[in-house]
C-alpha cells in the first residue's frame, strides 16, 4: 500500500506515525515544501518572548531529537521529502506530481491513498505599503528569527501589531517592554472577537492597557509608509500617523487549498476542504485533515474553520485508522480556543452569547469570579467564568474563561459537559477534585453554575458589567452599594455621587441609608458579598435590586465609566 | 421558621448562609462545640509545612475577615452559639437540649427543621502508650499549633507518623527535613490504600523514599513507650524499636453520630447517618450532611463514607434548598479524593481496579505518562494516568493520576466523563484546550485514552510495571529492550544481563540482535517510543512483545527489581 501525505507539520507526521504502527509494510511518503518538518509553530510567540530560548527547541522531540528526514526514516521508517512541492494531483491515475525545490527535478508519486495536510497560510491584508521590509507575518521560524534579531538590535523603539486575535495578543505580550512600545490595531470593537464576547474581552483589554499596550479598537490601518531603504517607518490611520520600526500582521489564516481546488475536490462554505466524518474528501482515496479541512461545530451544526494543532493530531489518527482499514470517525468539535498572554489564561468553547442568540436560543448567562485555590494556599489566582445556557432547560451552550488562575482546568470540564449535552445543574453536582492547592471547597466552576441557576430560578437579579455599562448610558438613577470592607475600599476606591459605601457587616443596621425607589446595584470584590447584600435588600423590600456579576474583579475594567 | 444546625464547620455554615439568602426571616441558629467556627481544617498540613504562616489565616474569609460569631450575626443575620454542646434531640417536641460549655447553663432550642452537621472525629487506635504526651492526632487547630511549637523547639530529631493515608503523607511532607527524620508506618502494603491502586501507589512511595522518608509498609505499630515525664520516646514494632520524640496518628476519621444514634435515627452500613437524596434522615424534619452523613458511590451503587469539604458544601446547599421548600437532590458521588505532597499532585475517582474486578467487571486498564504542557514551554511536569474501563464497552469505571504536572486538571475531566457514563472513546475525541502552556498537541489524557483503546483493539500488547514486577518473580526469561537515546541511558541507566540497549532510531537496522523466542518488553522514558518499538518488533515477527506502560517514569519506582 502506497500512501502519500502532502504536508509535514502536525497532521501529516501524525498520519504517518500512526499508520506505521498499524502497518509495518505501508510505503509512506511525506511531501513538505519547507526545509523542516513537524515543528512547534504554536511556540513562535514563546520564542519571541524568550520563554523558548532557541528556535531549535521548537524542532525537537521531548527526548531532544531534531525531527528531520533522518529521524523519520530511522525511528519510523517513513520517507520524508523536504523542499518538495506538490504541483498537481492526477486523481484518475492516482499520482501526485512533485518538484524538488532545490534541484528543480520533477517526478510523479503513485498513491493508493493520498492525504492532504496542506495547512493554512497567513492572510495578508491589501494595505498599501505592506511590502516594506520589517513587515512580517508570524508564520514561519524564519519570520520569528528575523523579528527577534530586529528587536535585539535595539534600533527600534516602537512596534505595530495589526490584528488583536490570539496571535496578535501573544506577540504583543512577548515583545512589549520598557524599550519597545507596542501599538495594537484591531478593526473590530473588542480584542479576540472570534474567541470572546465583548464583556469577557474587556478583562483582557484592561490587563493589556495596564501593561502599557496602546490598544486601538475599531481602528483599521489605512496604509504603511517606508523610508528610502524600503523599511517600514510609519502607520497611517484615519486622523493620525504613528512612527514605527516593525509591523507584525496577525489578521488570521486561511486554509491552503490550492492543490485541492485544482484537483476538483469540493470546498466547503468556510473555504476549507469539505470532508465527511471519516475525513475523506469527495474522492474516496483522498483524505484531508488539519488546518486545510473544514470541521463541524457540534452546537450549531454549522461548518466552521478552527485551525488547531490538537484537532490536526486527532484527525491525523482518524485518517491513519481509516487508511489501515479500521473505520474511524472524527466528531464535530466544540470550537475550543485558548491562549496565555499578559499573565492571563483565556479560553472559550461552544457558542458565544451573540451566536447563541442568533441561532434562536433563549439565552441566560452568568459571569462569576472566584479563586482557583483556597485563599490561604500561597499560590492562587482569580478566574472569571462566563456561562451561556439555554434558559428553560439549563443546557450549557458555551463558556468563556479568563484569569490569572487555573482557568483552563475549568474550561476543560465545561468542554466535557458540552460533549454530553449537559446542563448547568450537571455542573453544580460534579464531584470535582477538592484540596486546598487545587480548588476552593465550592469550586469557582460550581459557583458559576450555582450563580446561573440562582438567576434561572429568580432568587436574585444580577447585572453583567457590560450590560451595566450600556444601562448607565441611559439610566442615571442607579444607586451603587459598595459592600466591601474599609481597607478594600481604601485600596481600590470607587467614587461617585451615586455610590454608597456600607460594609456587608453593617448593612443590616444601615440599609435605611439607601433611598428607596431607585434601582440598586450591590457589589463587592468578587461577587459573593454583593449577592448576600442583594438577597438581604430584596428581603427587606427593595423592589429593583441586583448584584454586579464578578464584582470589582470585572468592574475594574469599566471603572472609569462609574465615575459619573 | 426555626432552623437549628448542629455543627459549625463546612456544612453547617453553608446551610445557614444559603438559607438566609432564600429566606429573610428564618430564625437560624448554629450550635458549635468548639470555640471557633468555619475554619479551614484542610489547611492544617499546610500550616505545619509553613505554607500557611499563621493559624489565623485558616479562620479568615478570602476578604480577610475572621468568621466568628459577630461575623455571622453582622453579615448574615445568623445566630452562632460557640462552645455549646448539643446534648440530646427530642424528636417528639422538636427540641434540642444544649449546654454552654463555658457557663454550664443548659437550655432547649425549638426547631422546625434540624440539621446534623456533626462532622467526623479522628480514629484513635488502641495502641498501648497512645496516651503519652506529644502523641497527636491532627484534628484541631490546637493540635497543629502544638505540633509546630514542638518542632520549632528543635529538641526532637525524629517524628513518627502512624498511617499513610493522605493526611499522614501530607504531614510527612510538611514536617520532614534536614533536622527532623520521619518514619511513616502503614499497616497495609501500599500508601494511600483507600485512594490508589498498588501500582499507582508505587509512584508516591518512590518519591517519598527519595525525599528521605523512612516508609514502613505492612508494618503495624505494637506499642508506644514514654519517659518518666509522660512524654512519648519510642515506637515498638515486631522486631525493632525506634526512638522518637513526636507521634502523629493519622489512621483516618469516623463519622460523629452519637447524637443521631441517641435520637434513634438510622445509621448506614458505613456507620454514618443514612440519608435520602434530599439529605433527610428517616425523620422528615431532620437533615444530615457533611462528614457525618453517608453517600452513595455512583459507580458501585454502594453506600460509602468519603468525608470531603466540597461534598459538605454541596450538601449544605441542597439541605438549605429543601428547608426553604425548593426540592433539591444530592446525587451519588464519584468518590473523588486528591492531595498534594512531595511535589506530586495525586488523585483518584470512581472505582479502583480491585473494586471494579470485585464488582464483576471485565476490566481493562492502561497506565500512561506524558507531559502536562509542551516540552519547550519552560514550566512543565509529568503526569501519569491510570484508566480503568469495562473491556467490551470501553465505559470508564475509574481513574487515578499522579505527577509533578497538572494531574488534577485531567482528573476533573475524567470525573465529568464518569458523571455521564462516558467511554474511553469519548475521551479520545474531546476537544480539550490546547496551547503550549496548557497541554501537548495530543494531551496526556487523550494519549491515555488512546493507549487503552490500542490495548482494547489488540494493536499492541503492553505491560503494567506492577504486573511486570509480579511476572519477573516467576519468569526470568524476559528480555528488555531499552530504546532510549544514549544520553538518556547514561543519565539514568538500567543495567542487567537481560537488557539490550538499542535506540529507537537504530532498531530497524539492529533488531536482529534481539534473540527470538523469549518474551520481549520494550521501554523508553515515557512510553511512546516503547510503543513504536513494540509495534515494529511485532511487525517483523516477534511473537511475544509488549511495551512498558509509562516507561521509565513508572518503572523508576521499581528499578531495583530490574537489576536481576
Amino acid at each position: 500500500m502506497k500512501v502519500v501525505i502532502i504536508g509535514g507539520v502536525a497532521t501529516g507526521p501524525k498520519v504517518a506515525a500512526r499508520l506505521r504502527r498499524l502497518s509495518i509494510d505501508a510505503e509512506i511518503t511525506v511531501v513538505e515544501k519547507g526545509k523542516i518538518v513537524s515543528y512547534g509553530s504554536c511556540g513562535l510567540p514563546l520564542f519571541l518572548g524568550n520563554l523558548v530560548p532557541k528556535i531549535e527547541d521548537l524542532m525537537k522531540t521531548s527526548a531532544g531529537l531534531i525531527r528531520d528526514t533522518q529521524y523519520f526514516e530511522d525511528t519510523k521508517g517513513i520517507n520524508v521529502l523536504t523542499q518538495t512541492e506538490a504541483l498537481a494531483i492526477d486523481r484518475q491515475q492516482k499520482k501526485v506530481r512533485v518538484r524538488n525545490l532545490a534541484t528543480g527535478e520533477e517526478r510523479d508519486l503513485d498513491y493508493d491513498h493520498l492525504v492532504l495536510a496542506t495547512g493554512a497560510k497567513e492572510v495578508v491584508p491589501p494595505i498599501p505599503g505592506i511590502q516594506y521590509q520589517n513587515v512580517y507575518t508570524l508564520h514561519s521560524l524564519d519570520d520569528a528569527v528575523n523579528i527577534k534579531a530586529l528587536i535585539k538590535e535595539k534600533k527600534i523603539q516602537h512596534a505595530t501589531i495589526i490584528g488583536a486575535g490570539l496571535i496578535g495578543i501573544e506577540v504583543a505580550d512577548a515583545i512589549a517592554g520598557p524599550r519597545l512600545k507596542v501599538t495594537l490595531f484591531e478593526s473590530q470593537g473588542s480584542v479576540v472577537p472570534k474567541l470572546l464576547d465583548p464583556d469577557m474581552a474587556l478583562l483582557v483589554e484592561h490587563k493589556m492597557r495596564s501593561r502599557g499596550i496602546d490598544l486601538r479598537l475599531n481602528c483599521p490601518v489605512k496604509e504603511l509608509t517606508g523610508d528610502e531603504d524600503g523599511k517600514v517607518n510609519g502607520v497611517i490611520l484615519e486622523n493620525e500617523s504613528i512612527t514605527t520600526g516593525l509591523v507584525i500582521v496577525a489578521v488570521g489564516v486561511r486554509p491552503e487549498v490550492t492543490l485541492a481546488r485544482q484537483a476538483g475536490l469540493t470546498l466547503g462554505i468556510t473555504g476549507a476542504i469539505q470532508v465527511n466524518q471519516y475525513m475523506q474528501t469527495d474522492d474516496t482515496y483522498i483524505y484531508a485533515g488539519g488546518d486545510c479541512a473544514e470541521q463541524v461545530n457540534m452546537l450549531s451544526g454549522r461548518q466552521v474553520f478552527v485551525p488547531l494543532a490538537s484537532t490536526a493530531n486527532k484527525q491525523g489518527r482518524v485518517i491513519a485508522d481509516n487508511i489501515a482499514g479500521r473505520a474511524s470517525e472524527f466528531p464535530a468539535i466544540c470550537a475550543t480556543s485558548v491562549f496565555q498572554a499578559f499573565e492571563l489564561n483565556v479560553g472559550r468553547t461552544g457558542l458565544g452569547e451573540p451566536e447563541a442568540r442568533e441561532l434562536g436560543y433563549d439565552v441566560i448567562t452568568s459571569l462569576s469570579t472566584g479563586l482557583d485555590a483556597v485563599h490561604y494556599y500561597p499560590v492562587h489566582g482569580a478566574v472569571t467564568i462566563k456561562l451561556i445556557a439555554e434558559r428553560t432547560s439549563g443546557r450549557l451552550l458555551g463558556a468563556q474563561v479568563c484569569g490569572t488562575g487555573e482557568a483552563i482546568k475549568r474550561l476543560d470540564v465545561l468542554i466535557t459537559i458540552l460533549r454530553f449535552n449537559g446542563t448547568v445543574k450537571d455542573i453544580s453536582n460534579l464531584d470535582l477534585s477538592y484540596a486546598p492547592p487545587f480548588a476552593t471547597a465550592i469550586d469557582v466552576l460550581i459557583h458559576a453554575a450555582n450563580t446561573l441557576e440562582n438567576k434561572q430560578l429568580g432568587i436574585v437579579d444580577t447585572v453583567n458589567p457590560f450590560e451595566l455599562l450600556e444601562r448607565l448610558k441611559k439610566d442615571k438613577s442607579i444607586i451603587f452599594v459598595d459592600v466591601r470592607e474599609g481597607d478594600e475600599t481604601r485600596a481600590n476606591p470607587v467614587e461617585g455621587s451615586q455610590i454608597i459605601v456600607i460594609p456587608l457587616g453593617e448593612l443590616r443596621k444601615r440599609y435605611t441609608e439607601i433611598p428607596q425607589g431607585s434601582p440598586v446595584v450591590t457589589f463587592c470584590e468578587l461577587g459573593i458579598r454583593g449577592y448576600d447584600a442583594a438577597c438581604f435588600l430584596k428581603g427587606v423590600g427593595f423592589q429593583d435590586v441586583s448584584f454586579l456579576e464578578g464584582g470589582m474583579s470585572t468592574w475594574g475594567a469599566l471603572q472609569p465609566a462609574l465615575n459619573m
